[in-house]
């Protein structure tokens, strides 16, 4: 897994780029099949909707061994390394629900920003890259993305409490009015499996989710083990603090976890 | 304006109707500041979101002359005559903002669950038209349809007037899931000027609007005159009770308003 010249170059204009099916089905079933299991969990790295239902579940890869394989797994792990030019470490995993009928929206924001202001984290060189465990339609609340919006850079944004159960730095209408403007929105959807990489500046938010489907990704923030975060003042499962780069696994761990004896016989 | 037989057949089968561009620009253009004139007045009509920015403003045919005309247009009187074989009256006329980053969600309903036990309206025989206003797209809220959920007749509904500043007959996740699995969901989007038609028990919702783009639509209630509403509960300027059949009016009179001296010099 290599990324070509062209989807590098798109990257670095446009601030995103979607990969569709990068996983196959099996894969994603098993990972879909693990985060239904880990959403039922009640421990502190499970946060829920004003409702009830799962909003995120953090640091997965580190006590469930089907999102380890994919936290480290090469078809990501590869691609960014290509664009950084460095090895990695895993800065954010999260498993993010968007349930069906209560999924809440995700105001307009940059993730560079908490990043930024919350962890002490020198540069915007960490990647977002979000994993599709459900197919993600233009109506159960796709991630919304504003095109180039990441050349703006670190844009002044308030603290959000409020609004939902997950506190989000957030950007005012009229910068995002002037961003959208010039850049237009993007919803990227598309199958289970497919993978979507953007920019830690890249402006982006969802609506709420009120559809029977379910729209469950994998949002992993991949970090330059150089750009490592100086200042964390979040609990470490939600910034880690493990800053040894990410050795890849093999291309086909997940997949032969997913046809082992023991997931076979669940 | 005449409907098609195939058409008439869709609407019967699918429970809607998608008729784009109806309205041209000029027509569009004069009803848009229009409705953004009535949604800067404070009048008990202009109902608000929890935010304040505008929601829905009812009756404006009662006290503006675009929409009065609108109200009574041959392109939207015709073929609810044909659907129906009678005369009509207006039962309900709104103007919904779905503002841009504002707008809120409508949960899942049908509406003539509301005229039947707020209003006394006998029989479904009341059809539902939406007009845009704006350009109605994937990512700003569109109407959200179940198909030929129509035809599941008067569904149980409980009474919400918690989730929004409009209470509202709302269906259980349940129902709406069946329902989904069997007709799916369809979102039509289009233009400015298109005119979307729908049957009073047909499932729809709409989720919110995060975008800079608003979603504004008209939304009438056309009824048989015969089955005029029997025990209403509710103020007159939300359910009409002037049971007049209405005489369309001329084909191009929105338009000669439109470029009216009185209309170019605002």
């Amino acid at each position: 897994m290599k990324l070509t010249q062209q989807q590098i170059e798109t990257f670095h204009t446009e601030g995103w780029l979607f990969l569709p099916e990068l996983f196959n089905p099996e894969e994603v079933d098993l990972l879909r099949r693990e985060a239904l299991a880990i959403y039922d969990q009640h421990r502190p790295e499970v946060w829920r909707e004003k409702t009830g239902a799962p909003r995120t579940a953090f640091a997965a890869h580190t006590y469930n061994e089907a999102f380890r394989l994919l936290g480290a797994h090469p078809r990501l792990i590869g691609p960014v390394e290509q664009i950084f030019g460095e090895q990695l470490y895993m800065h954010q995993y999260k498993i993010n629900a968007k349930s069906a009928f209560t999924g809440e929206v995700w105001q307009w924001h940059q993730d560079y920003g908490t990043w930024k202001r919350d962890d002490g984290m020198p540069e915007p060189r960490a990647m977002n890259i979000s994993v599709f465990l459900d197919e993600v339609m233009p109506i159960n609340g796709p991630l919304l993305l504003v095109p180039c919006s990441q050349t703006a850079g670190d844009l002044k944004a308030s603290h959000d409490i409020a609004t939902t159960s997950y506190p989000l730095w957030t950007l005012d209408d009229e910068t995002v009015t002037r961003l959208v403007k010039e850049g237009g929105i993007v919803a990227p959807t598309g199958k289970p499996g497919g993978v979507l990489m953007f920019h830690g500046n890249l402006v982006h938010g969802s609506a709420g989710n009120i559809t029977p489907y379910p729209r469950k990704i994998v949002y992993l923030t991949l970090n330059a083990v150089s750009n490592h975060i100086r200042t964390p003042t979040r609990p470490e499962f939600i910034a880690h603090q493990d800053f040894a780069p990410i050795r890849p696994v093999d291309d086909d761990a997940l997949l032969r976890l997913a046809r082992s004896p023991r997931q076979a016989a669940e």
